[in-house]
């Protein structure tokens, strides 16, 4: 059955997902009138088939996760999301089906947090599909909230819940035959399991606390190469140490009950991938207010540790007592 | 030999290209103050080994390359460049003399054409090297020449020379092997050999020329896939007709001795890619301005036809009479 090619492949998949300023997809480049008084704040993530997810995901969690990644990068930096543009490198063998199913994720995500397409490019590849995404956001000038203004004094704080994607991730390399099943699996519900699969397939970006985090953040990056590895990373950006009290990393109720069943899981929960969520400091004053906030969005909300001056590494500690745990990240690369 | 990891990557080769704006790479995103009174011009093209270039081309002109061909989109729009954004996907069998190499080509023509990186992501493919870049650019507000505006009357202009790409990619694959010599090959001399080498592996964006477009042209896009196709697709996104001589194309003197040698290369030389020439159109009284500040910055400048009004397709003459070519365009997808 023959394919369309790319001008075709434009009007029908990708014109419906574009903003004004990508001029209905039809010239050269796009157009932006930024906001005025704001700081543009631009990220830019590729995910590759085989690397960052397995190639028989839902193409509508793929498309999803291309631009969510991207929308993390900006929620942290406390931005609110202006659009992105897009590069395709589709094999040999894409069906339509599969664009189809791609774009719909892809373009529900952008509409559910007003991230339009303003442009971009379809290419072949004789490689894995591989898909790169630049996202545009705005801030009030001068109000990016900065990896590196960790301070001592300040509470590490984290959103939402760590190590769902990384067990996610396990069952659906078990469920693609790539890796035996792993023997917690056994330990939860048919929910559980659906629930850490789609924490894995699905990143919900925390646009929505974008706003607090200017007011109220000193220093956010977003956790996607694993919570203590990406902890170590701010504060030394940062120049500065801290502590990781792992009893008050927040898990799902999922992954409560895959540690149950393996207490080694720990250390994989605290330095696996793809969680997405944010890891930011405050002073005493704002924690309160984000907080709350926070609550109010239904975005769970936890304090792990505290920022303290010195070039010592991360202290991560259970019970009060350190805990060995290499804060490597997780290497995407 | 061990290969340094992304942190170090970023630090050894990327940080240097890095403009202010980049926060060292330091941060999960970019920071750009956009210029008051001024619209943003975006734009993003990847290009993969073995469709856009060959695995074996020179890596510093690969990194000319990936920034030149949407360096070439902004300065079409009439858009000056602010800096870009570079995802790179490397196969297992990266080098870090590849990488150097590339590096420096890339960071020349930024320097060049004060286009420094903004951020960007590094990943592991299984496949081909692919390169993505985001550009941005800015013109004064409500500037931007759009491809939609040619309009009857106007002249139908482009600048340099036309063919030369698509004659050197030949050499290029004759050279690795990929094909056999081409006859006309004989009738270089080897500095025409050179030249036309050079044309397909480092384009020349038309930067310096953006200005000047903003004042004089009414519509333009870059040709990229092609003259005739390229012109078709213009006219027909303005709404128009119009014409193209053959006679009047401008042909570089190898490209000449080419065409002398095997007279049925001219279909090929206005449907091959990669020009990456600038095609306008401008009314009467701004073609002897466009002409003469093209000619002041050492640009070639052609009035090939004139637009004209209804829905006909491109008409294409040679010695005044139908020229049969198909207007379809080079397909890198």
């Amino acid at each position: 059955m023959p394919r369309p090619g790319e001008d075709e492949l434009i009007a029908r998949y990708f014109a419906p997902l574009a903003g004004p300023g990508a001029l209905a997809l039809k010239d050269d480049a796009a157009l932006l009138a930024p906001p005025p008084g704001h700081d543009l704040v631009l990220t830019a993530d590729a995910i590759v088939a085989g690397v960052h997810f397995l190639p028989d995901d839902p193409p509508g969690a793929i498309g999803r996760k291309a631009l969510g990644v991207n929308l993390s990068d900006l929620a942290a930096k406390g931005a609110d999301p202006l659009g992105f543009l897009l590069t395709l490198a589709l094999p040999a063998d894409w069906t339509e089906a599969w664009l189809a199913g791609f774009c719909s994720g892809l373009g529900g995500m952008a509409r559910e947090l007003a991230c339009p397409l303003l442009g971009g490019d379809t290419v072949r590849t004789s490689g894995p599909l591989s898909i790169s995404v630049t996202a545009l956001g705005a801030v009030p000038a001068g109000r990016m909230v900065r990896r590196t203004a960790a301070a001592p004094g300040q509470a590490i704080c984290v959103t939402g819940t760590i190590g769902d994607a990384a067990l996610g991730l396990a069952l659906a390399r078990a469920e693609a035959g790539l890796d035996p099943e792993p023997g917690w699996a056994q330990a939860l519900s048919a929910a559980e399991r659906a629930f850490l699969l789609d924490r894995y397939r699905n990143p919900q970006p925390r646009t929505a606390l974008a706003a607090s985090l200017r007011r109220h953040a000193k220093a956010a990056m977003d956790v996607s190469d694993g919570l203590a590895g990406d902890l170590a990373k701010m504060l030394r950006a940062s120049g500065v140490s801290g502590t990781l009290a792992l009893d008050r990393v927040p898990l799902s109720p999922a992954a409560q009950a895959a540690l149950a069943a393996t207490p080694d899981l720990l250390p994989g929960l605290v330095s696996g991938g793809d969680d997405y969520e944010i890891l930011l400091t405050a002073a005493p004053d704002g924690l309160d207010a984000l907080a709350r906030e926070a609550a109010a969005l239904g975005i769970g909300f936890a304090v792990l540790g505290e920022v303290r001056s010195g070039p010592e590494p991360l202290a991560i500690l259970r019970n009060g007592a350190p805990y060995p745990l290499s804060a490597g990240s997780f290497q995407h690369f």
